[in-house]
């Protein structure tokens, strides 16, 4: 059983575009691509070295003569379209899409998507095959996505859709969190040595000065490092003034 | 205030790289630019002819020399990579940026995304000056896409996180969806002409086909234009033989 959607390309025109639509699909860890009826025939030289490190996804390409060969095993398929076609059908954006496959495919179902051919994209007898069309809800005004463009997105969005993706962390290079003991000692170093500099005065603003120091280090994100780093530079002002604390 | 993020390309390289990216932004509503130091100088007549319907982008694209210039009067950078880079910094995913930037948009402030140069990507001297690294979570085994493309994904990502879009939708293409009456009719006409036709046989298992009949109909997206197919279909198959209901 297929763990994923199969991208089939309708009459691909350039060869350039077919092997950016391959890298396209492998940058989001698609690797089924079925063909019918590539313009310049196959294999073809220009799509493996456009390819480059997908090119596995050419030599397993399934080539076909029509769409419906192409999706004769599917029994869910999406058509790719940019604009309205005068065919009454479901239109949905990419993420719905990908979500419904997901669910699909979960199931044991075997989804295609297509997409149409660079210049004019797929005919209303390809759309007709398919149970819904996939529209990317671009601005109103202009719509100018190539064809490796539509698969990025779409395929982009299966892996959105289907991988545990942690949506923020912090990069450490190595680095530990410094302690909150850490923090603390740091603040009273500065606030040691601004207060042997006359930094906190008048004195009845003192206690609110040094209240917002304290915040301030407290919500730095700051590193062992970065701590040190401060000492470092607090040490170096200071040298030779005042009392040490 | 702008009501958006600038995207800063950083040192980009080939014109048509800047003339795809203006076309990426504008895809999905984005339409200020600005460029830090473009190599083959500004304007670029190959960056204008590959933008197409979006040169406006570029008409209006700010020139700077520094990274530090272009971000001046920014106070939430983000910076793309594809690897991680030896730097302490929190990294999201372009979905997290996006949905950030709306928030900090929303409170007046403004952001900006920097994109490094083709080959390269940015430097880490680019990278420090940055709040946050935007990471595309791609598959593990395989990154290759080029700047257009980082540029589509996260203005696509903009669109999605402001934009209410509509997930689902039917194209009607002017067709009516059918009434329950409409549909009720065709159930009949069907079932009366099949019943004539000996088809529901033997007469105990009767009522269950005719339910399954019934609930067939019910369940298809019916349009009005749809209902007068299927009724022709079976007045023209069943002309001239048995009863007229």
């Amino acid at each position: 059983m297929p763990d994923q959607p199969v991208f089939v390309l309708v009459r691909p025109q350039m060869g350039e575009n077919i092997g950016a639509a391959a890298r396209a699909m492998w940058n989001f860890g698609l690797d089924r691509m079925r063909m019918v009826d590539p313009r310049d025939g196959w294999p073809n030289p220009r799509a493996v070295a456009l390819a480059s490190g997908a090119g596995r996804l050419l030599d397993h390409a399934g080539i076909f003569e029509t769409t419906a060969a192409a999706i004769g095993d599917c029994d869910h398929v999406y058509a790719t379209t940019a604009r309205p076609r005068g065919l009454t059908k479901p239109v949905v954006t990419p993420e719905r899409a990908m979500e419904e496959a997901r669910g699909l495919i979960g199931q044991g179902r075997r989804v295609a998507v297509l997409f149409g051919p660079e210049r004019a994209g797929l005919e209303n007898d390809d759309i007709a095959r398919a149970n819904a069309i996939i529209s990317v809800p671009v601005n109103p005004e202009f719509f100018s996505l190539n064809l490796a463009q539509c698969v990025l997105l779409t395929a982009y969005e299966w892996r959105r859709q289907t991988t545990e993706i942690v949506a923020e962390r912090m990069e450490m290079a190595g680095a530990e969190p410094a302690t909150a003991l850490e923090v603390e000692k740091l603040a009273e170093h500065y606030e040691a040595r601004l207060d042997a500099a006359g930094f906190f005065f008048p004195e009845t603003k003192a206690p609110g000065m040094k209240l917002t120091l304290r915040n301030l280090w407290s919500r730095m994100p700051l590193t062992r490092a970065d701590v040190q780093v401060f000492h470092g530079m607090l040490r170096q002002l200071t040298r030779g003034r005042g009392p040490r604390p």
